[in-house]
């Protein structure tokens, strides 16, 4: 089965042996007929959400995912193309950009009628899981980063993510969908292979509730989308813009919680990912091969990092959020991280060890090479 | 100038040469007359607090704390007795427990009339770093961490907690207190030796405003303090109680966002450390001891932990939110951290990978030594 997207690209399903779908997205017409020669799997159970009443926040118990495999050689690799050798999560023998459902998945789709219970306090603090885990690998190259990928290739990644935001924002049970990549050791990557993954969760995470509740107010006594007033106030500031271009721009926000955080929004403001126009869409990649390549040249070392689309929620609050890439280096410097301690997972009280406006600098005077 | 505490503690301040607060908490009559010789130091300027816009929350910037002194070998550490050659934080060659001002404040007290802004957006978006940041020190030994430490030892460290608090809560500036203390590499320690942090913050911390938020709604629709009742679910579904005695409970609570969280409240709730009476005070010290040698007993290595005793504010919703202790472990195997990554850090949405059923079991099933 294959259906044509935007940008030249082709998206074909396949099933794997435990029948989870991957999806292959092409440019030059690949067959992709090659079956899974693994055995038959079996997929696990279906988790639970349960309700942290202090502050009436659900957290997922994902107990089925211990016994994940911890940063295995090239040759074992599961995100590289098969082998004879190797029978990977990727059939085929080679590929561009592939979105496979997760095999340990933290959420899954429900099976029947499901609803969330109302976050009521004692009585109704329990669910299932729902939701829905991904994987996307940005490139069948083992030794590759984001940032060494061609902007051709980065441009079929953003219309793979720009596929599975529309597509999961069709599924009943998704509210929320957040497209992320960590990348090292320093934030628990267990897989060096370049990749991503993708949530679509069936509840709206806390952080965005935040954001919803803050940016509505803002709203209701303004008549102001907050978020294209903070862009409009980092483009006026200038002091702190890393890059940008006709579409895009590249900032270490105001009040920064890392010393190395940069935002990169479009200019022209959109809800999520699926709005994006084929021209705003054509400058995210030079844009974005730019920003993470200051990133690892601001200490000359790959810096770990998490970069995550933010999004309006599928169904509700469509115009008040905006779409974002939020990337946040846990290192603060060549030795040392930035670890969260006590002000910070006990309190959620930030300290920021770098005045954003000289993170900035740092990361505008990186030679590009 | 010394004064007299409840537990036979008395207190004995002395300044050090920099003209920060050191305070002796001592049982056996000790004389602290013991001048600081270090050279006469500079104290850093005042930071700034930043508003971020997205979530209405501070951030504190505190670009001169850069150089902090990393895991340095017992005889340069500076939480140590002085000795000739190493002249450290304490003058005295010994002491019980102390508490001295942080010589790197992320928060200071600020000078003359002072007030935070209200939160009103971009116009009004900065405010100066105040509050009050002190090191705690449990111990002269190097080499001890809590759980070696005696239950009188214990039972120290609270009276000085208390006393702290009590103190602080004068102080106008100040709206939360959080004494906590970070275990471990894997958390960010910088000092090996056993100690901890006190931060008395002039707003209220995200997380506090959070609970708050959700207590005083539980309170306006049943008239019921919200972390009474957790408590008393946790003591009546029993399984995720890890131990308890007379005054104490300590549980993994319902919705555990780590493996190893345990929370210990006392069972007749107060607001904060200050209004704990003798008798509930004299049961922690055992309790206390108990839950971190189970924490390092589950797999027989020292635990990294953030144990932090969440307060309610200093004055406002004293009603509303109470007293407890609230230890988290970002280890969830022998050879596993829990990371922060994509989901928790972008989204603030907590995947949980043991139930906390088992992770109760587990610290339960720990023989003692």
């Amino acid at each position: 089965m294959s259906s044509k997207l935007g940008a030249g690209v082709t998206r074909t399903d396949r099933l794997l042996s435990d029948a989870r779908t991957i999806r292959y997205y092409d440019t030059a017409g690949q067959v992709r007929a090659t079956a899974d020669k693994r055995e038959k799997g079996e997929q696990p159970g279906i988790g639970e959400l349960r309700l942290d009443p202090l502050v009436n926040e659900w957290v997922a118990m994902a107990a089925h995912r211990q016994g994940r495999v911890f940063l295995p050689p090239k040759e074992l690799c599961p995100l590289c193309p098969s082998t004879g050798e190797n029978l990977t999560e990727v059939p085929e023998d080679n590929f561009e950009v592939v979105v496979f459902d997760n095999k340990s998945p933290s959420l899954r789709p429900p099976q029947g009628d499901w609803a969330l219970p109302d976050m009521a306090g004692p009585d109704t603090d329990t669910g299932t899981a729902a939701g829905k885990c991904e994987v996307i690998c940005f490139t069948a190259d083992h030794g590759h980063a984001f940032k060494d990928l061609s902007t051709e290739r980065i441009r079929v990644l953003l219309e793979a993510w720009m596929d599975r935001t529309r597509e999961l924002s069709k599924e009943k049970f998704i509210h929320h969908i957040t497209p992320f990549e960590n990348r090292g050791e320093e934030v628990g990557v267990t897989l060096a292979h370049p990749h991503g993954q993708i949530y679509a969760y069936s509840y709206i995470p806390p952080k965005v509730s935040r954001m919803l509740e803050v940016a509505r107010k803002h709203k209701e006594r303004t008549g102001k989308v907050l978020f294209d007033e903070i862009v409009a106030r980092e483009i006026k500031d200038e002091e702190r813009i890393v890059a940008q271009n006709k579409h895009w721009v590249a900032y270490v926000p105001y009040a920064a919680r890392y010393s190395f955080e940069i935002h990169l929004a479009p200019k022209v403001s959109v809800a999520d990912l699926s709005e994006l126009t084929t021209e705003v869409a054509d400058a995210y990649p030079a844009i974005a091969k730019e920003v993470l390549q200051r990133l690892d040249g601001v200490f000359d070392i790959p810096m770990a990092y998490i970069a995550a689309w933010h999004q309006a929620p599928v169904r509700e609050g469509r115009d008040l959020l905006r779409l974002h890439w939020q990337i946040t280096s846990v290192r603060r410097a060549p030795g040392k991280l930035k670890y969260l301690a006590g002000s910070e997972s006990s309190m959620g009280a930030f300290i920021m060890d770098l005045r954003p406006e000289q993170s900035a600098a740092q990361l505008r005077e990186v030679k590009l090479t």
